[in-house]
């Protein structure tokens, strides 16, 4: 059947939709959800239809493209094409295969990851995925397969060195930026680490944010590239790139049951590791009260499954256990993590210890596993590299090269400022990481660069009644009576 | 924060869903999928939130809402709305729970049916609980808490008669317009049946397509009931009332993936059923080689759960399982269907025996259930009442009642006609539903009501080479050209 364009100026980002009149949907047999190609000047894409009830947005006769498809076909507004029926994908058969139980082959895998990446799967259909691998957890070989499929369907960085290093933390713990000290520890050791980070999405900041503070983070491949084979590192935000892009696409429909199927979500970490052809890799898997892991037994299995699964996929893989029972540094939020890390970089004694002290665990680790240094001697390696002042300059050079935004002392933290102190006199028992990161939040970050908090002490530490236990950093007036309206009824400090 | 309504004139059918622009989702930390509280005039609605990137549809400051809400709130354009962040239902917990293989009570049932009847779940939440179900199937009690929740989440067609009599098909069989003659024989012999039925999904005709071929059948729930009071029965389209509406958004999702979790299936069909207080209900499960049920041991299973559903439900629920082997009636299509079925009600010889023989034996056994016969002397009475003219005539009343469209005479089929014939001699050994309907759909049918095929010969039937197999019917040369290229290369009829 012929349809006349019209195009509809907006982007989906997600499944290839167009949009037909009831009408027009009643002639062609059409029912919501099912597939059309649409043919223009030799060129064919497959489009799933919406059906338009009213003649507001489409009248009949006439097909409504989203940008994503009008892009792609290089069509204008009353263009005609013609539509057909489209065959179902395969990749719904094999969707139905694991529902049903069954183990899949990684041709199987291949084909779905295909077709999630290139958004011809609906949410529906995705989301019925997503709930076979929660119910039929995938085994070691169709993990290890979903994992080369999810880079494969996907752009590469690709690197002449060996070896090339990447890091993952699990999450969980507020600050926590290891990543901005141990990069350029890396880097500076004269080894490779094109590192790529994400936003935040529950806690005040990710490594992504806190780095766009000091310089931009989102490079385009080449430009990574280019910047990596110079400098033996960068910190960019993955979101700017098409690394896995499969994995992006199925975290969206986790979210809504906040389902974590546990072999997508080591195929996840691995494909993003995977893509810019890290080769050593050390995770961080933080437990404790009040981490996203609290208890040690599923540590130590994430742990297995990932050196085994590692192993399975050609990348050496440590894991390690570490406290994630409270937040580590003493910012929360954007710009008051970035003023910790460079404060930690330049040597001044702002700089958090708790912060330095696992940075340098985690760097002597990696410099250890790349074969730099025996066990046991990477840590001093990494804290020869950190205080002489190099670990410092190769920051400088990486934020230099990625595009400065601010310096240092140009940092602006949260224009309002409130303290809040302690109720009570007492030894400090528990410092919960989702109540920091719940005010942090709602004072602003990490939107508002500047919001966030400052805490002045750790778990461990006496404080006496009145003392400042932590400040509120915030640029709305609205904001700050909210976040200080939760510190009213829990500080997030337990005080024994 | 305060919003400004922006009207968009769409109605979506589905969840509940409010569109910004990104600006204002980053101000309110707000994602996709996320959920909104929207206050206006002391009334508040809750809606999923839909983020736009681009200026074109949505402003920053202006929330968009689709009909479907600016009805509820009764609200206009540029009307300042106060919008907070809502809460997750719980619901979802419930979904989760079930996703993991755990069982629900029946409070929790109720929770999740309440939230799909009243659209306050997405499509991938939907899912989710739909996967559920396929993965974890519901025992015999979720079943009957599901089935309850169905029926009382949706409208109630009250009536103060005993018994209430209804009947259904599992489907897969051409043809087999059982309803039709069933209904108007069941109603003349003083029994009450207040029947309301689908239109087609893959079939060449639905009982609502057929019915509406001779009279109105989208009547609101009042006009129903007082037709069925006044003519004991009627024949109308169950998607013009809100009878169950939890039921038609689970098929919607299940559709995709052609799923069918079997505990879904039974509390779809007798949450329809308890919507019209049925009280005494006939199941037919059609079997054979092309049927959708394929299997004795399937069939018998699914007979026996609707069986014992139907007691903890306190309904009298019998299930037949009958021959599904070759579609039932000459004519396939909406037009050619209700002349079938007009011909035999008023005795016409071109009546379809098949059909005859299983609307007899159908209407017998519910005489029988009803307690107006003893066993095996039902057939008999239903015999008597169709030969004698009072199902003719009930049916007249009934079509009246609805608001006739056309009478049997006028009855018009397609205007392009075209006969298929015997490629070979021999004995017809299968005759294909699936086949016969896609000719049937490809030439048109249900949308162009005259469309469709018209079969000469049954199962057993000798036929000679050239020997006419059925006529094509068409409003459209090139419908027709492509259901008759279909024919040449698989008749659907094997003659051995």
């Amino acid at each position: 059947m012929q349809l006349k364009i019209k195009k509809i100026g907006i982007r989906t980002g997600g499944p290839l939709i167009s949009l037909i009149h009831e009408k027009t949907a009643q002639l062609m047999d059409l029912h919501d959800g099912d597939r059309i190609d649409i043919k223009y000047d030799h060129k064919v894409t497959t489009a799933i239809i919406d059906i338009a009830y009213s003649e507001k947005i489409i009248k009949p006769g006439q097909l409504g493209l989203f940008v994503d498809i009008t892009n792609k076909l290089k069509i204008k507004n009353n263009n005609r094409v013609t539509v057909t029926v489209s065959n179902k994908p395969k990749s719904l058969k094999y969707i139905k295969k694991k529902l049903d139980g069954k183990k899949l082959t990684a041709r199987e895998i291949d084909c779905i990851v295909k077709d999630i990446a290139e958004n011809k799967l609906t949410d529906i259909e995705l989301t019925y995925f997503v709930s076979a691998c929660y119910t039929s957890i995938m085994d070691f070989k169709e993990t290890v397969a979903l994992t080369k499929s999810m880079i494969s369907n996907g752009d590469v960085l690709k690197l002449k060195r060996h070896p090339v290093i990447d890091k993952h933390c699990v999450g969980g713990v507020a600050g926590n930026r290891t990543t901005m000290i141990v990069v350029p520890i890396i880097a500076a050791a004269g080894l490779t680490i094109p590192k790529t980070s994400s936003r935040s999405i529950t806690s005040p900041a990710g490594t992504a944010d806190t780095m766009e503070v000091l310089c931009d983070v989102s490079l385009p491949l080449e430009r990574m590239k280019s910047i990596v084979h110079k400098h033996n590192g960068c910190l960019t935000w993955g979101g700017a790139i098409n690394l896995a892009p499969a994995d992006d696409k199925i975290i969206k429909v986790e979210h809504p049951l906040s389902i974590d199927a546990r072999s997508q979500l080591l195929a996840s970490i691995l494909a993003k590791k995977g893509s810019v052809s890290a080769t050593h890799i050390l995770v961080d898997i933080p437990i404790g009260k009040g981490a996203k892991i609290e208890d040690k037994k599923v540590a130590l299995d994430l742990k297995n499954d990932f050196e085994t699964i590692g192993k399975h996929l050609n990348m050496k893989i440590k894991a390690i256990i570490s406290d994630g029972s409270q937040p580590i540094g003493n910012g929360h939020g954007p710009a008051l993590e970035a003023r910790d890390v460079m404060w930690l970089l330049k040597g001044d004694p702002k700089g958090p210890l708790d912060l330095r002290e696992k940075s340098l665990y985690m760097a002597g680790l990696i410099i250890e596993m790349a074969g730099k240094a025996k066990k046991g001697k990477g840590r001093k390696i990494a804290e020869e590299i950190l205080d002489s002042g190099k670990a410092y300059k190769k920051m400088t050079e990486i934020i230099r090269a990625q595009g400065e935004n601010t310096p240092l002392e140009k940092i602006r933290v949260g224009r309002l400022q409130k303290d809040v102190f302690a109720k009570k006199s007492g030894k400090i028992s528990h410092i919960d990481n989702k109540t920091i990161s719940k005010i942090a939040r709602i004072a602003g970050a990490p939107r508002s660069v500047g919001a966030g908090l400052y805490l002045y002490y750790h778990v461990g530490d006496r404080v006496k009644k009145g003392d400042k236990l932590y400040t509120i950093y915030s640029e709305s007036k609205d904001k700050m009576k909210f976040a200080l309206g939760i510190t009213e009824k829990d500080t997030g400090i337990t005080i024994r």
